[in-house]
């Protein structure tokens, strides 16, 4: 039985035998008798194996090392002892497989850099458990959220020939022997009979399906071959994508407010022992700022006024807030306090943003909008998206983008036309913020940064 | 207000004002009146727009082409016409995007390989408004049977430094300016710093997993640089890869039948018009087919059962069933039909499978497990993996893989080793099966095959 089981159905059990795998986390025998804190990572609490010198094999149970997998039969009973309600008074252990004492994942503090160091086995740690199951629930959050809607989920191709959004730097994907290569490359005779690299964004092909079934959005990987090192940046990452017809920018902001809250909600009501945890050891608060997020009502206001309000502060800036410019980390921290909360930032200068979204009627800014969270920053970004195909095509022009290979995305325009919108929202930027954990290395499985590629 | 909703709430809308916005599938003015088969793509039913010489634009309306986006207010009401039992009487249509007639989508029968030139349009098209919202039903009805299961969802890494699996060509990732290099190329150059591939599989992380939370699932995009153009065989495809420790091949089994069954069902219960749609114009007798599926119960026999009816056959083969020899096609169709349902074949020959899993008593047979299915053939393929440390090292060395570069993999049966099992899913394979459309190229939305990466 596994102990996502036990806990559940723990009334109903009591008394009874029940038989668990799972390893051993720490052992601490004694000269009568023995506890080892168990776990099969079902759910974050551990069981406590109370086991003494009625068994069989005590003297080799007592022998057991710690990150050992064993077989255990025994009655649930109350426990005494403090931390825990019940308890496996253990009839049988069994080892099923040894663990060295040279195993590297002692009970003990270990740093999270070395933790990363042994990233195939950090799932074990605390930490992980509790940073991966919120992943997991976070992940199904999002996808029901979205079923619940009638939004199609719709799977983005990651390898693309095209640099839509002109995000930077690309990962080139060939098939061609490179070592072969002498001078020019025939791109013909690569497996797709072009230049092809891994996608940055879902979002364009996300509008072609958006103008098919009108709630559309993606959840897949996305990538960057950005060589910065922050605590903030990876390689590969997962994003989700929506795009809805029919609906403009406030309406964008309502299901970025509505999803948010939802997935928030979802997670602090899943996981209760993992943000217990989370809040003791890793932020302090925690808990108390997931709650107030969701109770809060998002303020929305224009980046002309965010300016007015930063520029009448009584703050020595580091960065002059100017209107028609972009604004600093010290300007999101000061708005979302200044609001109490978190802060929908539209209207953004049309110079600094990206040539598909609406062109507003003063010429100088468009229909974008940041999602600003306190203690996050922007935590996503949206905007209503140009559906003039005359506009569109002119800022592409502007922007000198190769208009011919795009143009099925302008054709979108051109074919029953709509008012549509979207946004994203960068899946490890969420459970940063969700889980307390300040390092995009310690959210993902098995992280890409620049020079790191392991397991 | 969006279809799915109309259609949901219709009992109370009856009699109503609603506003709606979409586009023109299908129009047929008249002289006095005149009907638009409009849809928006939130549910597979189209809604009916009757108008007439009332409206205050008539001859404009009646001038609206095909594709068009509108938007139509009118009241709700029962329709008198066949085929539908509401249809909404126009007070006002307003155009909100032209749609000029060299629209390539006009509603008549186009053929799957034109639609697929226009793959950004088509899921406008009846065809692939079903297959895409079954698509996106059968993703949600995964995540769901493994979430209500207790499974971890698991981001298996996407670029990856391994060759593990050893499943032929591999996609190169790389930053390097292919262009500039002359001979040798000096990977400590690269983004990472080694040579980089797309991956292949998630598997071999997803132990790593499982050895944490006992129960983890990847849903994710795979690669595989194979230069085949075949129906089946797509160079990017999304794969489901469960893994479980302390469940064996047995346990495996169980999972396999009931996730398959729940998946099937769940599409059913979800999408009654689509299925419809598909049996009536794509898979005569479908439905019946899913249903008899989710009401079977699967055969479980051994290779070497399934070549001792093959050899008592009074069929002529193609080729010759022989003990310790892969199954064709043939063979496959005959099994399923002598079994008249779903057939688990167990315990094949280990030099025919990967060297990962669990080598049998008998030495010649691992624990391994196809699930073939009448009218798909083979569905799943998984097995107990071995999680003997030394029998896997030598199996390794016998195959001549790197050891040291995989050490991360084999230590997991160091420390707390488990016996696990687990299995894979093309999901395209499964929609295949459920959609009845016979090309993989039409069940993914933009799909990556040999000379083919557009949009």
């Amino acid at each position: 039985m596994f102990l996502d089981e036990v806990f559940k159905r723990k009334e109903e059990l009591l008394g009874k035998e029940i038989k668990v795998h799972g390893w051993i986390r720490n052992h601490r025998p004694q000269k009568e008798f023995g506890f080892i804190d168990f776990s099969d990572g079902t759910c974050f609490k551990h069981l406590q194996i109370v086991y003494d010198k009625t068994l069989e094999n005590f003297e080799s149970v007592v022998a057991l090392h710690n990150g050992s997998s064993i077989e255990v039969t025994g009655i649930l009973q109350k426990s005494e002892g403090s931390g825990q309600d019940i308890e496996l008074k253990a009839s049988n252990v069994f080892l099923l497989g040894d663990c060295p004492s040279d195993y590297p994942l002692q009970p003990k503090r270990h740093s999270n850099e070395f933790l990363r160091s042994i990233a195939y086995l950090r799932p074990r740690a605390n930490l992980f458990q509790a940073v991966f199951r919120i992943r997991s629930l976070a992940a199904l959050a999002i996808h029901e959220y979205f079923g619940k809607n009638g939004f199609i989920y719709f799977h983005a191709p990651i390898i693309t020939a095209s640099d839509c959004e002109g995000a930077g730097e690309m990962f080139q994907v060939t098939t061609q022997q490179i070592e072969k290569i002498k001078g020019e490359v025939d791109y013909k005779k690569d497996f797709f009979g072009k230049k092809t690299s891994l996608t940055v964004s879902g979002q364009l092909q996300a509008e072609t399906f958006a103008t098919a079934f009108s709630k559309t959005y993606t959840f897949g990987p996305t990538f960057r071959a950005e060589n910065s090192n922050t605590k903030v940046h990876a390689s590969e990452f997962w994003m989700i994508e929506p795009e809805m017809a029919f609906v403009d920018l406030e309406g964008n902001m309502d299901i970025m407010e509505s999803m948010l809250k939802y997935v928030v909600k979802y997670c602090l009501d899943n996981a209760p022992d993992e943000f217990e945890f989370l809040d003791k050891f890793v932020e302090k608060g925690l808990i108390e700022k997931l709650k107030k997020l969701v109770n809060s009502k998002f303020t929305r206001i224009t980046h002309e006024e965010v300016i007015t309000i930063l520029k009448k502060a009584d703050v020595k800036w580091e960065f002059t807030p100017e209107y028609g410019e972009d604004i600093a980390k010290e300007h999101e921290k000061y708005i979302t306090e200044y609001f109490d909360g978190p802060v929908f930032i539209t209207n953004w200068p049309k110079d600094i943003k990206a040539f598909y979204m609406k062109q507003n009627e003063d010429g100088k800014t468009v229909a974008a909008v940041d999602l600003e969270v306190p203690g996050a920053g922007e935590l996503m970004g949206g905007s209503q998206r140009e559906e003039d195909y005359n506009k569109l095509l002119n800022r592409m022009k502007e922007l000198q983008m190769d208009t011919e290979e795009m143009d099925w995305y302008l054709n979108i325009r051109k074919y029953g036309t709509c008012v549509h919108s979207g946004f994203g929202m960068g899946f490890e930027r969420l459970l940063i913020y969700l889980t307390g954990v300040d390092n995009i290395r310690d959210v993902i499985p098995y992280p890409r940064t620049p020079g790191n590629c392991d397991f």
